[in-house]
């Protein structure tokens, strides 16, 4: 049986990580766009941590699958340990400048999330949820552990940008949004962790990829959050995900889906 | 005449913008409410930044009127020189676990801005303009001018929320915003910081208060950008504001307004 040494992985997504802000607001990184249509940006700063990534955790624990953004899947990651990698979660801020991209590894056993860690090198900030070892490591916060806000008029609701709900959802966003005392849009992966220190006390989202969720899903249950899809299903597949600080605040969003 | 001495100025807006981080994140800021609809939100942080930036500036150069967030007009900052402050631009971001909060010290001759100074605490960074005197100091870049961008098609456009727009604007939101490369919310004071490190190329606010505009125009001024109200009118009255890079995206954007 493979042993994942949770401050290990710890230790080397921070280290990986931080080779991006050699990167970060250099002016000298090249923006590829990854789709025909509209705007989906990748650099060379989200494949050459990839292939860190790769190369670290084998080194780790030796070989297991892996599903990447950058560099697809590899082995069957459906069978036993696997890794699921986004090298730059929030690419679009990290070509913006913007602080909140991060790192983002999650450890999958039989396709079921049972790892998560996530660093934000700009910020300094590491989260991790593996077994029963789980925390955040931050300049500015020593808190692990959700809200207790029970209610959408008491929340505050971050999302990433208010165009990643598509017509389909656009009501259930309005009633959703529209209840909250306060919303948030921006911030990417860093609002899970918001979540997970009980900053904040929802995040709704959508469009997301699987590797934008997994990795996030064990930090966020660890902290006692609630995270799933927006019909109650488990978030693995990504789409639409609504993480909320208790069981009561995610029933209430999800009521509004 | 008061000689105002620019590396000064910048040490103490930065010591007095550290003294929040103690409060961030800390779960111990009372939140009251400053409007009787809707959630407009303030702290003690604010409050008290504002009399330690009060007392610094004082002990600095002397008695000046000042235009303050909180406490309001002391002197008559028409006539001659007077200070402007914002001590936390971006309370929502600052009690939401967000980074992107700072706080603003203008400077203004007659009632015109010759001088701003920008901190964000979270993430170490200055900015400051001042007589031929600007310039930025941040872990995470040293380039202090705008982008070349002139085209909104190849923009990246910011706003801190979707909902500054009030319904009359609606329609030019979504013109500038619908026609821009990237467009990207939250960031707060933040964004007018990337604008002036090429990071980003425009931010169209709207709801502002003249102590979130006024201490920033003179760095993004001496950074090569433009900046204006809706119809082209200095920025200093707040409301709607339109900065960019460069004179012809700004005369692009001023024409979708």
């Amino acid at each position: 049986m493979t042993c994942i040494p949770t401050g290990e992985v710890t230790a080397l997504v921070r280290a990986v990580s931080a080779q991006a802000l050699a990167l970060f607001r250099s002016g000298a990184v090249p923006i590829a766009n990854k789709r025909p249509a509209g705007f989906d940006p990748v650099t060379d700063a989200d494949r050459r941590l990839e292939e860190l990534l790769r190369d670290g955790l084998r080194r780790l624990v030796g070989e297991l699958p892996v599903i990447g953004e950058e560099y697809g899947v590899t082995g069957d990651p459906t069978a036993g340990l696997a890794w699921i990698v986004d090298p730059i979660d929030g690419t679009r801020a990290f070509i913006s400048g913007q602080p909140q991209w991060g790192t983002l590894v999650g450890l999958l056993d039989d396709g079921r999330p049972i790892g998560g860690w996530m660093h934000l090198p700009v910020l300094g900030e590491s989260y991790w949820a593996h077994g029963q070892d789980a925390g955040v490591d931050s300049p500015t916060t020593s808190r692990f552990g959700t809200s207790g806000c029970r209610s959408l008029a008491d929340a505050t609701v971050a999302a990433t940008h208010p165009d990643m709900f598509e017509p389909a959802l656009t009501e259930a966003y309005e009633r959703i949004f529209g209840s909250a005392r306060l919303t948030r849009f921006g911030g990417d992966c860093h609002n899970y962790g918001l979540l997970a220190t009980g900053d904040i006390d929802a995040v709704v989202e959508s469009q997301l990829q699987s590797y934008d969720i997994v990795p996030l899903q064990p930090i966020i249950e660890a902290a006692g959050g609630v995270v799933t899809g927006a019909g109650g299903e488990p978030p693995t597949g990504g789409g639409t995900v609504v993480a909320a600080a208790t069981a009561e605040l995610h029933a209430e969003i999800l009521a509004l889906m």
